[in-house]
Parts: structure tokens; sequence; C-alpha cells
């Protein structure tokens, strides 16, 4: 191989070259390195690989070996699912091992880029702090929340030595059944785009080159989450118009904060896989988002070319698909990726100018990063991992997100002085459900704290807290002593909800068998058994759900007083839900997701086109039905629902203008109120309704929302700034034009309809 | 109003007008009437009415006045829901009536056309043939049996006095929540293609001017048969390739069969609602699919861009946006429509150009009905009504629809010397719900045998057959009774399913609150509690279902020996169903839908696009799983499914050539052979994959389908032609392509691979 190429002799005087320089220009030192480089050495920097595919090799030298011996330039050796390396130090040590072999051992010496799968937190190495799944994260409406916990994440990340995170998930979640839904920030587009912003400012900071910073990868570009019957990675058969309305806007907010990298979806849209899709990867990214970073693939977004979508008739024309079509970097190909580019660059199927458009923007990140100054991490950064700061950070978020669907007769907040109290259930004492996907499962199991652990904290000494499991996730278990146990205490805290999986075809991430189902969303009969039995005993009664998903809980909605969703919510998870259940915090959070009634009703979002024959309700009607109307298709709880222990009033709502032309803006004030005796928080969402325009518009969008913390009694003002393009209708060419007519506010139970100025054009 | 128009005076010597001699070319009559008429005639001939329409004045006059005065071209008078005329003699008086108005009391004397809303005969008015429902129909795989079904209905609705059916139904089937998946023929747009052609040819004959031969309307262009989660008339939110690949099809099949009409769906596609896209319907159905008939607007799908999709801010502007697209005539529009046509015309809005666009299209229809010679039908015609022959022909209809889903120990065919039978369930001896919708649901009933009727003839005198109802759809109905009675019987037959419905917000024809619940497909508790009842006296048991959609029937195909699938089999349902329980017929019929597990698996169907990460199953794998493994999406009855009581076995699938170019043609042949000792009958599925191409094709699409007869020992060869375009990709523009590569062909269990020769072209 590479017989033409300069050998190393030729090119070992050559000590300081001018890409080494750090006072040149990046733009000098990329073109200086570019032309040094062989073709083997090109599209080496064009792949990555993982202990995974190395099998019998899963060690520092055998992936050293596809750096040293192959060219690669990436490596994910470890913070995802499956690698042999999952503490702190091992991490920091297998890094600077791997960059030393590329910096030493390599004739160019160019450093290596380490990329992990920090999801929520970097949670496949252990120790480290780990937050909310998105999911929660959306719960708590705080976006400044998301950037910090993001930063945390980005800090503990590149403690370990890793240079980019393949994250954001910025899909919108907008199918209950998916797999994944967990990782997202929920069904609405505007939230979504929100929170993948921050979470791309809190990872990259504001210079990607300092400490502590790395860079983002938003995905799955630009549509994965809404696969057809809920099947990972099956296609995504949605029309243009939501392709552009419901799932692109993320990703044009996450790539305006300045994401450097992006990840394509590995499923198709309209019959064309992303990966190998020129009119997505180029069209859309680079040429109407004006993306100019570097597009990583899915892990196995490639291959599945040809063996899945069978767009490709061989692996080489897989290769040959997705490089023409702008992926540049194939996340772990490996080295038979890296052998397939160099025969097609051979061959002339590939051009170099295509190859030299990837490996610039690769070298641009690595310079940017400053790799090529100092591309070893210190080991004493592990201290950065896993610190009580860091801790608080995930606490607060997993408080915040903690959302109380219901709470009849006042159940909620328990009186931490109460006598005993019963915690059951399958998720009351399980952290890895708690934690969820993307967490290592390992034993020693990593730090965190459960919910009964949370709650023994919480209440004094002399409280009698009795524990029972009551049921697995799909089979009872000693129901008696669970019943007994509620019996015998003043209050029974259940605690249901779903097993951790990561994609759903990875099934449970530790028992075969239990949820998910994927196509029920209902409680397995078990829990529901033991709900039952324990709402029996006259025992005031709380069901916690930790689950990944909006379970359709109807039977639980009509038959237990109290309910709070809980969702995934990490390693600080029991004390946060101990927080609330005591009243030590407020239960802010408002549900990302519309829950169903059943799997039967979906889809159920808030931002539905009209339908001009609902069951039980009219389509342009904010409130959802009750319970006693199942035969509704409105929501079992809405988006946006969460209730407090304070109680709100908003007054009305104000507009700056009531007529505007179609290029205005405008803001938007209400007043809010605690006018309860104690301190809560809510969230203020403000909707649009454009009343008439030339296509179809969504019955309500989310225009924006607030959350406000108020003492007892405390009032407040909460404004919004309004570009009424943003409200109109979306254009053909995907851009947002106010057609002249009325746009309706509504915000709280208040409305407001404003004039939009103009001729209107049929 | 049109004070200047010329007078009555002025034309009344004109005795004999050129349009008037039908020894003129149809263009020449059209051109000379065209230029006699006054903007309002012109505005009135693009316009219908109804009773409905008329509040106060459902009466002939009532109509008469919107012909005379308003100048009205269309009436729906009878044959639709809510007529007040429901017999045969009523329906013509009505006809010549409103029709001698027309000719005698109009300055121009233009016969006015009738349409009725024959969904599956001629349904609303009592005494006719009513054939089993599309979904029914399609179970036959008898296009030729589909064709004189169609053309009893149309004897039957021209003998009555009408020129025009509001059908076929050429959406396909593909969502089972949808209340009106039972007017398909099912989920294979190929099968759909096929009955929908077949349906045109029945209705229109080889000259629509013959007698008995009346205008077909395909029905509803382009796509409204996937409804966001299965509301009616909600968005079809889909891609571009799936219109084109999946909805499209059975309306350019119809069109190429000549159909003179065609109905856009009332919904909304990418954000366009149909009746105002001039992308549907002039580019798509004028432009690309060349049809030259007329356009006629569902019931209400103007009204709706106004109230529903709001693209319009008022009914003007919907009936301007509507006409500009390319509707011709607005179904019911009545006089408010007629004067807001004028408005719009004599503003300016609309040109003059465009209105006669429309009214030449209209007249052409009438000249070619011979409407203008022959505007009467004879009285005597009613006798043509209900006669033996067209039942024999609706009791072949029902019979060949008959499918059986399972029979284990041969618990089917029952003895018909047995010495008792019990019969039981909610459907078994109801014939409303045996007709499902679009049937007159007045006392007093209309003729017809229900199924308990049908066994009750069909066993020797000798034989006690026990009826209990046991449950009513919801509620069990003295069950001891029922179970007592399968008991003491030789054998039972549970007759369960679903109410009458028509669309599903019309909820119930009979009770409210019954099915559809829509979101769920299970049968409800009370009927699965009549079945276990039955179950559990050990008594051999059959399940016959009467329901028009794909009931999620796990339990019962887990519990139930035998299971017959009867659909909405009509009038001669009842004898039907027996002429297969007793084993005088073979039950030949085949799924047209894939039977779902459960509401949370849907979709399911056989075309699906590939899906990487299946659960429990290989995406190209055609086996469907075994009811053991519940977390599976495939199907628990697949489309195509269907046992016979004899047994075929099929040899291996030859081809002409193994070789052959993307443009080429090929017969496959694949001999069959009855290896039972009795006759029967089976359908011959041929599925095609295309192994690798530049977009993604689906894992398997059905070719073509051929149902045999065959007596015990009998064998025969079946052959199918095949042109390799209709295999190949669908490009951009709409038109199939076959690419070099390759193509495996299978039909009952074998398999082929047809190598495209030429270049691949990436």
């Amino acid at each position: 191989m590479d017989e033409d190429r300069p050998t190393d002799e030729d090119l070992s005087m050559n000590d300081d070259p001018p890409y080494m320089d750090s006072n040149r220009s990046t733009g000098d030192r990329i073109e200086d390195l570019l032309s040094r480089m062989t073709p083997a050495e090109k599209v080496g920097q064009l792949v990555g690989t993982a202990p995974t595919l190395r099998p019998g090799r899963e060690t520092v030298s055998g992936i050293a070996e596809a750096v040293t011996e192959h060219h690669l330039g990436a490596v994910s050796p470890f913070g995802h699912g499956g690698s042999p390396w999952e503490t702190p130090a091992e991490c920091v040590e297998v890094a600077n091992a791997l960059q030393r072999e590329a910096i030493q051992n390599t004739r160019l010496g160019i450093p290596v880029l380490f990329y992990v799968d920090a999801d929520h937190g970097h949670g496949f190495v252990k120790g480290t702090t780990v937050f909310p799944h998105n999911l929660g994260m959306a719960a708590t409406r705080d976006p400044a929340l998301v950037e910090r916990a993001a930063s945390v994440t980005a800090t503990e990340v590149a403690a370990t030595g890793a240079h980019q995170n393949l994250n954001p998930v910025a899909d919108v979640g907008r199918e209950a059944r998916w797999g994944r839904i967990y990782e997202t920030f929920g069904e609405s587009p505007s939230l979504c785009a929100s929170m993948s912003a921050a979470a791309v400012r809190g990872y990259q900071g504001d210079d990607i080159g300092d400490e502590g910073n790395v860079i983002a990868t938003p995905k799955h570009f630009p549509a994965y989450s809404d696969p057809v019957r809920g099947e990972d990675g099956s296609p995504v058969d949605v029309s243009e118009y939501t392709l552009r309305r419901v799932f692109r806007p993320p990703f044009e907010a996450a790539i305006d904060a300045g994401a450097g990298s992006i990840m394509p979806a590995y499923n198709e849209l309209n019959g064309y896989p992303v990966h190998g899709s020129t009119e997505y990867l180029e069209g859309w990214l680079r040429g109407e988002l004006d993306f100019d970073g570097y597009v990583v693939s899915d892990w196995n977004g490639i291959n599945m070319l040809h063996h899945d979508h069978r767009t490709a008739r061989s692996m080489d024309e897989a290769v040959w698909q997705a490089t023409t079509a702008g992926v540049d970097v194939a996340s772990v190909g490996g080295v038979e990726h890296a052998e397939r580019l160099l025969d097609l660059l051979e061959s002339g199927d590939l051009s170099e100018n295509r190859i030299d458009e990837s490996v610039r923007r690769v070298l641009e990140a690595k310079f940017r990063l400053g790799l090529f100054e100092d591309p070893y991490v210190e080991a004493d950064r592990v201290e950065q991992v896993g610190t009580d700061d860091h801790r608080a950070v995930a606490r607060e978020a997993a408080r915040e997100s903690m959302t109380l669907l219901r709470n009849e007769d006042e159940v909620l907040p328990l009186d931490a002085s109460l006598d005993s109290i019963a915690v059951l259930g399958p998720n009351a004492d399980n952290l890895r459900n708690q934690f969820g996907g993307w967490s290592t499962i390992s034993e020693p199991e990593p730090p965190g704290t459960t919910i009964r652990e949370g709650i023994e904290r919480a209440v004094p000494v002399e409280t009698t807290v009795r524990y029972e499991q009551g049921a697995s996730m799909t089979e009872t278990v000693d129901l008696d002593a669970a019943r007994e146990a509620a019996d015998a205490s003043e209050a029974a805290v259940v605690v249901v909800g779903e097993t951790g999986y990561r994609h759903e075809f990875h099934r449970s991430e530790t028992d075969r068998g239990e949820f998910p189902t994927r196509s029920e969303l209902e409680l397995p009969e078990a829990q529901r058994e033991l709900l039952g039995a324990v709402r029996e005993t006259g025992t005031p009664t709380v069901a916690v759900f930790v689950a990944g998903r909006p379970l359709a809980m109807e039977w639980t909605a009509e038959h237990v007083p109290a309910i709070l969703f809980a969702y995934l919510p990490g390693s600080e998870g029991g004390n946060a839900v101990a927080d609330v259940l005591f009243g030590d915090a407020d239960p802010g959070g408002s549900l990302p997701v519309s829950i169903p009634r059943s799997s039967g009703h979906l889809p159920t979002h808030f931002d539905y086109r009209p339908h001009p024959h609902p069951i039980e309700g009219s389509p342009r009607e904010e409130n959802p039905r009750p319970p006693e109307h199942p035969e509704t298709y409105d929501p079992l709880f809405p988006f946006g629902h969460g209730l407090s222990y304070a109680a709100f009033e908003a007054g009305e709502l104000s507009v700056s203008t009531e007529r505007v032309g179609p290029e205005g803006s405008l803001t938007t004030t209400v007043a809010v109120e605690n006018v309860s005796d104690r301190g809560g928080s809510t969230t203020l969402h403000l909707y649009g309704t454009d009343e008439f325009s030339s296509r179809v518009t969504p019955v309500r969008e989310l225009v924006g929302f607030q959350r406000v913390e108020l003492a007892a009694g405390e009032g407040t003002e909460v404004t919004f700034e309004i570009n009424l393009a943003d409200l109109g209708v979306l254009t053909e060419n995907g851009e947002r034009r106010a057609e002249a007519g009325s746009i309706t506010l509504s915000c709280a139970g208040e409305s407001v309809e404003v004039v939009v100025e103009g001729r209107f054009d049929r």
C-alpha cells in the first residue's frame, strides 16, 4: 500500500513544518498540511474507529494500529456502549496513549480526534454526573439550565480526553412508540429548537479551543424521530411540509448556535437514505442552512445504504454514495472504510477535490480545538468528573423537570414528619432504570441515589420507611407484603414505569422481555395490579412514573389521586423526587409531550393541522377532554400540562400593537401572580394561530415559553418578543412569511387577535 | 337578476336550435348551446343540489325551484343518506318530475344530471341488490366479478333515473382505524388499481350512452385514505413518494379505463387542500394523467376550504379557490354556490373562459349520456331492480369474498346433516350490520338474508338451530342462554364484529356508543366474553367476523379454532356465509388488508419499505411471525392470507427469460395443482422485489394475482405477463423505470431472480 507516497525518511528532516506554526493562520496551516498528505493519509482523516470494530484487538495497541498503519484520524475509544474502558482514569490513559501513537508514530503527527456518546452526561463513564434525559430537561422549560448541564457534561467529557460529543439530539419527538423519544426535547419544534441551541452553546462554550469545551453534533439531521410504526430507523414518511415545519427547525437553531458538526439520520426520507442524499446533505445543510462544519456519519449509517436501504449494490458503492452526498467522516468506518475510500480515490470514482474538501473541514476542527499545540489531557483533570457542584446542577435539573400531572385532595406535598411511608414499585429502588439508556450498566453500580434512598434521606429518622418491590416490570412480587406496607403507612409512593433501554432494538438494558414492548404504551398489568392493591387500602397514594416515553396512563389517572412524572431523572433523581414529594421544591415541570389515551390514539400533538371531524372535540379548541370521554383523540394530559403546589392567576394578554405589517414585530405582555400562600413556579406558554393562510397551518404553534418562580403573593409581568414572520405560513422555499389577515395569540387561557396588514395575495 | 339576458320571448321562436340536433357533432352542439347561455345559466350547470340542502323545501317543487329559478344543472335527489325518497318507484317519479321541470320550464331546456351514492349496490334505495362492500369485493381477487357487480349496480341506478354514480372508491386502504376502510379495495395499490378499473368498466359499459350505464366517479383523488390518526378528513401527511407510489396508481388505472368524472379528496395534502389545489387538480390530474372528464366536488369539500382548512377567508374565496384550482361542479353547492360563482364571474375574479371550460365538460357528459334526446326514465324499468339474476351475482360475490383465516382440527366445513347448531352473536341476525354503511336503515327493513336465516335455510328441517344473541356489540345478553345453546349443540357459530357506520363521525348507523371506537381495533370485551363462554363448552366453534375493518383478533386467533372473515357481505351475505360454512362453496377469499395484532402495531402493510431493525423479524422475510411472538410488528394475518377446504401445491416459478432489458417484458409461469379430494379455489399472488435501486423500494410489491378454481386432483398453469418497468423504481417525475440489477419474483413460496441488463447509473 501507498508505495508512491514520500517515505518517512523524506520528511523526517522537516522538523518544524509550517502547519505546526501556531502563528500562521488556520487556513494556511490547513493548506500546508494538506499539501504534504498522501492519498492514504487524506482518506484516513475521514474515518474513525472504535474498540468494538477491532474484535480481538480491543486494546490500545489494537486501536493504535488503525491510526499508525492505516492513518485513521478519529477514534471513539470510550464513552459509548461496548467500550472496555469505563473509569475516568482509564479513559485519560487510553486517550493519551492513543494520542501519543498518533503524534509520535505517524509521519505527519496529526492528532487524533476522540468522540463520545455523552447523551445525558458522560453516562458511559463511571462516577460522572448523569443528568435527566432530554425529555425531562425539556420539562424544565429552562434553556439556561440545559446550557449549564451541557457545559458540565462538556467539562467531564473533555476531562476524560475527548473532543467531540455526538450530541445533542435535536430530533422532535413525535412518536411515543419510538424507543428514543426520551432522548428528544419533546414534540414542539420551537421548544426543541431552544433547547438544542442551548445544548450546543453549553457543549461548545464561547471558544471551542478553551479547556472544557467539546464540539457539539446535533443529530439526526434532518428527520429521524417519527419512524414508521415507531420502529427505530424505519422510513420517516411525512410530507415535505412536515419535514420543514416540524423536524428541521431545531437543526436550524443548532447550526445558528454554531454547531461544529452534524450527524445525519440513518433512516430514509421519501425513499432517499439521508446518508446518501445530496438533497439533504448538500441542498439543505450546506445550501439552505449554510452549515460549514463537518458531517459525521451515524454509527452504522453508511453500511445501511447497502445492507438495508439497498441503494448501493456493494459496500464500495455505499462509501461512494455517502461521500458524494456530503458525509465527511465515517464515524466508525474503520480500516475497511479507509481502504474503500482510497480505492475510489485511486480509481477516479471520487475526486481528490471532494476528499480535500472534507479533509479541510476535519483539519480545521483539529486546529480550532488546539490539538496540534496541546494534544494530551492532564491526568488530574479526572477530578473535574462528578463533583459536588456538577451533581448539584443535575439535582436542580431533575427537580425542575418533575411534572405533577394530577393532585386530587392535595395528596401532595407529603408531610415530611409523617410517621410512616410505604415506598413500592419496580422503579423505587432501581438506579439503572432511573438512569435509562446511554449509561453504563456494568457492576459496580455507578454512584447515584434511588428514589427509595432519596425518600429515606428526606424524612426524619423516626419516620418508618417500608420498602417493598411489589412488582417487577411485568410480574407481581409478593403483592401481599406491598399491600400490608401500604396499609400500615400514612402514605404510599408507588414508583412504576419502564426499564432502561437504548434504541428499542437493544431492548432492556437489564432484563430481556420487559418494557418496552413498543406497540403498547399502557403500564404492564402487574404494575397496575400493584397500584390497584395499594389503592384498595385507602392509604393516600402517589404514583411516580420513571419512564422514557409518554405512557398511556388512563387507568392510573382514574384511580390514583396523585401522579408525578419523573422521566428518566439520572443520578440525582432520587433526591429530586424526594425534594418534590415533601414540598422542598415545587414540581414546576411542564409536559414536553402529550400523553395519549392509548397507542390507538397516536399521534397526539398540540400543534396538529385541523381535523375537520374530530370526535367529541373541536379542532381549534385548546382544552383536552376529561377522561370521562374516552372517545376523543385529545390527549389524556396535553403538552404543557403540569401542576404546582402554588396557584397562579394570569391577567389579560396585552400587545404592543394590534395592527402590524407582515415583516413587523410586537411584544406581548401578560401579568401573572402567585395567589397562594406558598412559593412555586409555573411556565407561561404563548401560542399563536394563523387564522387564515394560503397553506393550512396548525391549530396552534408554540411561540414562546417562560418559566417564572414566584413567592407567595408575588406577581410579575412576562413579556414575549414576537417576529410576525415566525408565526406565518411556511412557503414552498422553506421560509416563514406572515400573510395579511389575523393572528390569534393565546396564553394561560387568555387570547388576543392581531391584525396583519397588507394585501391578502391569492 | 339576469336582466341583460335574452328574454324567453326572444328565443321562444327558435324551436329547433342546432344544439338539439343529434345529427350534429357533440362539439358543435356544445358550442351552439354555450353561445346561447347567459352567465347565470352557465354557472348553474356547474352546481348541484340535494333535498337536504333545501330545508323545508325537500319536495320536488322545492328542488325544482333551484333548477328553474337558479339554473342548477345537477341534482342528487335520492340514492344517498338523508333523501326522503327510498323506493325505486318514488325515485323514478322524482327523477322524471324534476327532469320535466328542467326540460319544460327552463329557457334552454338543458336536462338535469342526477347522481347517487351507490357505494355497494344502490343501497340507499329499497329492494335493490346490495353487494359486499369493496373490502370484501377485493377479497374475491376477481376483477371480472367486480365489473359484473358494478354493471348490475349501474343497471339498477339507471333504472331509478340517475346518470352518475359517485363511485368507485379508488382509495388505497392503509389505515385500519379509518372509518371508511371498508369502502376500499384494500392495502395494495395494484389490487386497488385492478378493481377500481373493473368497477369503472362495469359502471360505464362500452358506451356511456347505452341504457343501464352510468358515469363513474373514482374518488377521492389523489389521497384520502390514510388520514392522520385515522380521523376522517384529517390531513394525509405522507411523502410525495408515497403519494405517487401508493395512492395515485388506482386513479391512473381508473382514468385509463375511461372514468368520466373524478371526485377530489376533501382533506389536505402537504398543507394544500385538494379542492383548492392547482397542483393536484391541474398538474397531476389534467397534466400528468390526461384526464378529460369533469371534476365534481365532494359533498362538503368546497365549504371546508373556509371552515376547516382556512385557506379561504370567506365562502366567496372558497368558491374562487376551488374553481380556479380545477373543480368543475360543486356537487351539492346549491343556490348559494351558484350565486357566488356568478358574482365572481361578474366581478372579473373568475374569467368567462374558466367557466366555459367547465360548462363544456358538463354539457359534453349530458350529450354523451343522450339526455337531450332521451331525458326521462321509463317507469317500468324499476322491474330491473333487485332481480333474482342480480341477487345471484351478489351472492356469488359474497361467497367468493369469504376468507378463512384459521381452521384448526378441520372444524370447517360443518356437516350439513348435524343434529343441532347454535347460532350466536350480535351480528348473527342483524341485516343492518351485515349491510354496513351507505345503505338505507329506515323501516321496513330492506330485503336480505341474515346469517341466522342463511343457516336455517341451509340445514335440513330436522336440524335444530338454536339462536341466542349472547351479546350486543358491547354488552353481554343472557350469556347463560348462549352457553347452554352452545353446550347442547354439535357446533357453534358465533357471529361477532362491528355495527354499520358510514364515515366514523356518523358513528353507528343504529346505536350510538357502539363500534367503532376507532382507536381500538380489538373486539369489545362483551363479544370476547361470549366467545370465551362458548369455547368453555368444548363445542366445535366458528367465529364469523362481520366487520368493515381488519379487527385485531389476537385473542380469537389463540382461542377459537375456526375463523371466517365475512367483511360486510350485503343482502345475500347470510346465504353466502351458510354456503361456505357447510362446504357448498369453498372459502376462496384472500385478505385484502393485513390484520394487525393491535392498534399499536399500525401500520402493517405487506409492501413496506425496509425497516432496518424490525423486532423478531427480517425486513425481507415473507412469512409472518406466529402469534406466540407478540413482540413483532408482523401482522397477525398478512395480506393475501386465506385458507381453502382443498389443498394446493405450486411448482417452481419459471420465467420466459432470466435476463432482460429495463424496457423489456417477460412471462412467469407457475404450475398449481389441487392435491386434495375436493374442489376449491386459491389465489396465486406474484410479488416482485427490486433488489437494489437508486431509490429505496418496498420489500415486495404485488405484481399480479390470479384466482384459480380447481377440481379435486386438477392442475393448471398460471401465467403472469410482466412489464419490467412496472417493477422498477419510481422516479422523481412519477414514472416507473427498471434499473440494471436484479429483480426477484416470488409466488407461493417459490422465487426466481431475473437479471436486468444495462448500466447501473449512479
